[in-house]
């Protein structure tokens, strides 16, 4: 008996599966999705048809769906018994510190262990196996988990036994990423419409003291007009919520996450809740009523001016 | 006839016009603090006791003080008739664009050229000479200026001949700066509150994507109980204000700025204002009832575990 399954195959499980498997370790998984499953199998991985299925006997389990609410789902139909029993089970998904605990408490009640592990590095560490896991919970459950951990990762933060203290640090670096995100967004249409070039602008201000790895990293597709999504904005919409209510149910006041929240909320309700997380531009830009992103007419210009 | 001259010997005066000297630039500067005069001085440079009698015949000058209306009243009170005709004046302080552009003016009405130059890069910076450097104006300008930048800066960012695309840049990047600074603070207050220990939780978030080169530099002396100022909250709250006035010039908002500008006067408002900037952390510690400096009685506690 044993084995290892996955509950969860979007952008950032496939890569994670992929990586696990080149370990040399078997993989069930399940998604809702059965174009999912089918890229999942194509890749080595055995899919079933439903999560039960998934994990049955299995003494070790991921889960990467993308909320609380669907972590919940996954586990509390049924998984719970068809796992073998005294099972560790990863929650890697971006969770409330009280949703992970509430959710760790379960998974003690039916006698398994829980890993309060979420991650950083987005997709791009997900395909890479670069993940930074930022993790709580038992010893018992780093040691089984520990090869699972190490396929998927370049660095395992152990944070004490207590769990949520995991969700903790990600929801608190979410707060960061989501910031500075905005922020990016901010400085950019402020510079254009101030008459700032946005590409020199970039140049100078991440070779300076504003520089910021999202800023490197999201800026240049702020100039893009339909860059491929990586993290969505309704991610951010969801993590910087998180960040927002953690931080209240602390008593800690956040006013800049608060603004960058309500800007992400803004970019969401122009209906780009599914394109790439840089699309808070777009709110920016009906605000300022300038355009940072490079029309259709500019990018043919430089592709006629490079042929 | 001809020669060089600084006004301005603070924080940044001082290293720049070292480096100036040390290219060997002869160098004749005015501060109005005693003690700056004396310093510079001891470093080999000409101190004199006004402005008039530093420029006076000089067709280079650089204005390094704090703020635009001290420019103003340096500038404004004898010096344009001081210097040698068709002199070439670099105007180095954090102004607003209209500032800038209302300072040219005045100069080119007196005959002489503006060159519109922030820096960025902070006392380091103009200690090393390796300020950066975003400067707008007449070609002529940038010629005769070229041995004064080079001496100061590592690298020189020219942006046409309109006077305030220099100040334009630098206060766009200062939203970023400033933007950094203050969240650096709220994640450090944020998760120290939620339980986070501070030095694991600066490892984890500068190490992932919600790393910022403000977070590298100033978090660590945010737990510091009472760091060397480099550059002051008072500083930061002008060229936030900067910033938000200059986006609202511009019809550009600036959410994310408006509220790290409001901490940063919280700051200044518990009589931090001549503290280092990272002392906005105090703001956060006063709202969430938690310590994220170090305690005195904690740095001997670790003094003592390392001896």
């Amino acid at each position: 008996m044993g084995g290892t399954a996955i509950i969860g195959l979007g952008a950032m499980g496939q890569g994670m599966a992929r990586n696990i498997m080149q370990a040399g370790i078997s993989l069930r998984g399940f998604d809702l999705s059965t174009a999912a499953r089918d890229r999942f199998a194509g890749a080595g991985g055995i899919a079933e048809d439903s999560a039960v299925d998934a994990v049955s006997g299995c003494d070790l389990l991921l889960v990467m769906v993308a909320t609380a609410a669907q972590a919940e789902a996954a586990l509390f139909d049924g998984v719970l018994d068809a796992l073998a029993k005294d099972a560790v089970v990863i929650l890697s998904s971006t969770v409330a510190p009280s949703e992970a605990r509430a959710i760790a408490a379960r998974l003690n009640d039916a006698g398994h262990l829980m890993l309060d592990a979420p991650v950083s590095g987005g997709q791009v560490g997900a395909d890479g196996g670069t993940l930074t896991i930022m993790a709580s919970g038992p010893d018992t459950a780093f040691d089984r988990a520990e090869a699972v951990l190490a396929a998927i990762s370049k660095k395992v933060h152990r944070l004490g036994d207590a769990p949520g203290m995991g969700a903790t640090y990600k929801v608190v670096h979410q707060l960061a990423a989501g910031v500075h995100l905005v922020a990016a967004a901010e400085l950019m249409a402020f510079g254009t419409k101030a008459g700032c070039d946005p590409k020199t602008l970039l140049d100078i201000v991440s070779s300076s003291a504003g520089q910021s790895w999202m800023l490197d990293d999201r800026a240049p597709r702020m100039m893009q007009t339909d860059p491929v999504p990586t993290s969505t904005v309704d991610i951010f919409i969801k993590d910087l919520s998180l960040v927002v209510q953690s931080a209240r149910d602390s008593g800690a006041p956040v006013p800049l996450a608060a603004a960058a929240y309500q800007m992400m909320v803004g970019a969401g309700g122009m209906g780009l809740g599914r394109s790439d997380d840089s699309a808070v531009i777009r709110a920016y830009e009906a605000l300022t009523g300038c355009r940072v992103t490079e029309t259709e007419a500019e990018i043919s210009a430089t592709k006629d001016a490079n042929t």
